[in-house]
């Protein structure tokens, strides 16, 4: 297969920013994409001296560092090397581009980044071939109201999480869906997620796993006073609203993606919907959520 | 309004087959449906003592008697007296045919049965004229098929269950969604629900609640061997099997909506997908699904 | 019944800080104590004129006010009317003396506060006159070790929690039961509560009920990473240590009664035993431990 | 170490009904035996060619075989090989006597046979020796009376569950705990665990670890209609009074251990409380009790 017949031509490389790990995963990325002639843009984060040695000191003609932004402009496909964080961290800077991403763990195998290091140049081969599994998934977007002006603005890849800082406290809250009382709930807090998330926090809160690319939302109550609350799911085009009624004296505060967080009060309106911009993520044809599952939750054991 | 203005003309009456706590009920629909000049069927079941004695003896010229069958030919709308059983069992016999439902609980507000005997006339009024909710709800279609051939075939409004009959022997299946094999458990059984099932069964054993109209399936292993099992919740139009591969010399059986059900054995594959045909309910305008959940759920409790 | 055959004869009373919700019970409890002829101690918090207008302007003989230490040292019996936040305060302040508590509950009923205001000249005649049912719960110990020394001391009537500040970040920590190592979790954090607390926080977080008389503790997992994990039930007796492995950069906290709290580091040891000082409560003689989880945890509800 | 220096001279074997899977390990501890010049009593289900086999056709003048009675009679230490299963088999055939049982697992580490075949010779020398740990564990007996006549009777090592044969039908049924009403439930059933049973079906159905020596015994909702049912836990002490209130119309069974089951009307009331006699198992000194819960319910896990 020679470049003309690629599929992907200029391909982005993201990685995680502590880079050492990833080293040898790198080393065998750049080889192949050489080989491969690609057009390659390295994100401006990866130091010269890892990208030098892969290569042998020898910077190919057709590599090139530059930032995210000029990576998501010019790249029809993005390669991330690293754990489910690092894609986390790239879909957020590349959400309003189309460029698909392909993801290669380091370390344990993720949920997101699910193709190991061992099987790189197969995987990578067949995708750049055109032969590959490609899924949509969305984002949220996540607004916070004060007197009816929004004092914060985040994207949610796996969710967003309104939480009480100060555990001897807990919060009080109003959840409405499409402008629908929900219930007032009196919890530590609650866990909004997408199917990507589902995997993720959600998971360890109590709620359901839904398949990566249902159209649907879940809400899971974190620790709730009445035992009756259970995690709901809802269609993704949702509008979810969450009031906040009472923090007792503590600080509440929403976090999208375990990163962006802002302290609410009360009064504040979370407002969060689907984003309209979807990712592409791109497996090998013979990708199996569940196989991940399976892995990652322990189902395989033998006990 | 007149009848010539009304949206429906030809009313189906179906009630529960203990008719007696249902006959104030009975007896005031009868009026509002006489008064408002209706032509009316009334399921065959109704005995006429109850009929005339809700129209004092006098049975209106626009009131007859007739078979499911002929309702579901005949009606534009039918109106069901009677708790979620009911509706069930209305579902089960009219879900080939398009007819919009109606349900009005005897006793204890229902999920289904929404409209309450106080609020009758009010919420027909409306409904009868044209103002109201309307809801699609699917079904599941679920065979058994041993040695390739279906041996057991039913619909499914709220849930096909897969269970051990003995408790004190697990049942080992492995589930396959699309194709894909997801995993082999060891549990007592496990419940495939749909929005409408996902407040029955499948809640007790641990599943989230789905949005009534959600395009989505509910997974729910009950009592599972595997700690780390969790819901799984995956598109509606998902094609699910469940194969069975060791009942520890127990029986198991899979059941439809807690009613039609069978044994299964060793090797036996339980089918289940959705059904083409959809479920019509219609709710008075200010129908709330979560209103329901807070009251059947005990959310609005104090404590 | 005169004084002179009561079983207690210096009273305590002690009440929430915001004494005004219960002001009307104070008041019917002040009377009842003068027509008793009781010595009566008062806690310094209550203001004058609420001990004034209850007794008509008309301090009696028998009423002073006085520190909790000195209501700790003369009293024979403490009456508490207020919520279990209140009482879980008076337990604070006399834990190290040997007076039983009874609880009035003002507002709603109360695990703890068990007696409703509209029996309390019923209830407290039964209890001054000798019938009444005694409890004895425990409290827990705990301190926090840091270079092996102690930073932090609090008791705990319900639970002490660990517990990370900022949701993004999971705690890692190992527990150890009397020297055993029992596992390494990444989790929100742990609760670990007594009888007494395993209705309160430990529930939210997905404990069991304790009896509250049950010589046992409990360790509940709170958002734990691995799903397999489940709450422990381990003897009274069991000295538990709970080391921070990993803040991953947050703030881990350790929060007594969701009172007392420190921050912890990496390295610090949360030891917790139980004390060797009881609690005694006293109940009515009808009292029913069941009746009030019933009643708390909507059990009794109809759906 | 000779004879006369041991602590247990006389020593039972039991293992599982199929033999096969034991075979390698029987020989391995029928060595063991006769080179410790034990006097050795096999239970009567061993077949002979195992035996023979196992010693070079050599039947030592020490070993014999016998009843389950005459072992409980004669020995002083019972070694049992298999798995769970086989312990809860031995230990209701010896229960009625004191003799301290040893579990060596075939196939998987057991929660019960915990000795691994491969440490055999060195755990059992220690044993032996009299360098063991020593763990008393009790009993349930479980009886059904109806129109106050006995009409079933069984011990439970691990639990006693009343549970539903037709998963169709829920059982509703009153607990009473030492003749307090603790709650009204609908559900598929309850689990009755013993701290040994709290790893075994209890723990499936949602319930709590104790720890195997906890004077307590939990009460585990399965499937409960009531939301907010949660296991208790209570002391070992509790009389537990479990009336049958309805079936509708399906047949209810009670069954201990998973092994000895009655069927259950309405009106039936099920006793259960703590067995006088104590089951003794010996562990090696370096046996730790989280040890094995880590590798059975996958704590250990990396993910």
């Amino acid at each position: 297969m020679n470049k003309s017949s690629m599929k992907f031509n200029t391909i982005g490389v993201i990685t995680k920013p502590q880079v050492e790990p990833a080293r040898k995963t790198l080393h065998a990325l750049f080889s192949f994409l050489k080989n491969k002639n690609c057009h390659v843009i390295l994100d401006q984060q990866i130091p010269d001296n890892i990208i030098s040695s892969a290569l042998n000191n020898n910077i190919a003609d057709k590599f090139e560092s530059a930032s995210r932004k000029t990576i998501g402009e010019k790249c029809d496909l993005v390669i991330v090397v690293g754990g489910d964080g690092t894609i986390l961290n790239a879909v957020r800077s590349l959400s309003h581009v189309h460029v698909p991403l392909v993801g290669i763990n380091v370390g344990r195998l993720g949920f997101l980044a699910d193709i190991s290091p061992d099987k790189l140049e197969e995987s990578l081969e067949e995708i750049l071939d055109g032969s590959y599994r490609e899924e949509q998934r969305f984002l949220l977007e996540v607004k916070v109201l004060r007197d009816n002006k929004v004092i914060f603005e985040a994207d949610a890849f796996n969710d967003a999480v309104v939480h009480i800082r100060d555990i001897a406290r807990m919060i009080e809250f109003e959840t409405r869906i499409n402008d629908e009382f929900v219930n007032h709930q009196r919890a530590d807090g609650i866990v909004v997620a997408t199917p990507t998330g589902s995997t993720a926090y959600a998971l360890s809160a109590g709620g359901p796993l839904l398949h990566a690319t249902l159209d649907a939302i879940t809400l899971v109550p974190i620790s709730p006073h009445t035992l009756s609350s259970r995690p709901l799911v809802v269609h993704a085009n949702s509008q979810i609203d969450i009031l906040i009624c009472d923090t007792k004296e503590g600080i509440a505060q929403v976090t999208c993606d375990g990163h962006a967080s802002t302290d609410v009060h009360v009064g504040d309106h979370i407002k969060i919907n689907r984003k309209e911009d979807r990712i592409t993520l791109l497996h090998p044809k013979q990708h199996n959520h569940y196989e991940i599952l399976r892995e990652k939750l322990g189902w395989s054991e033998h006990t």
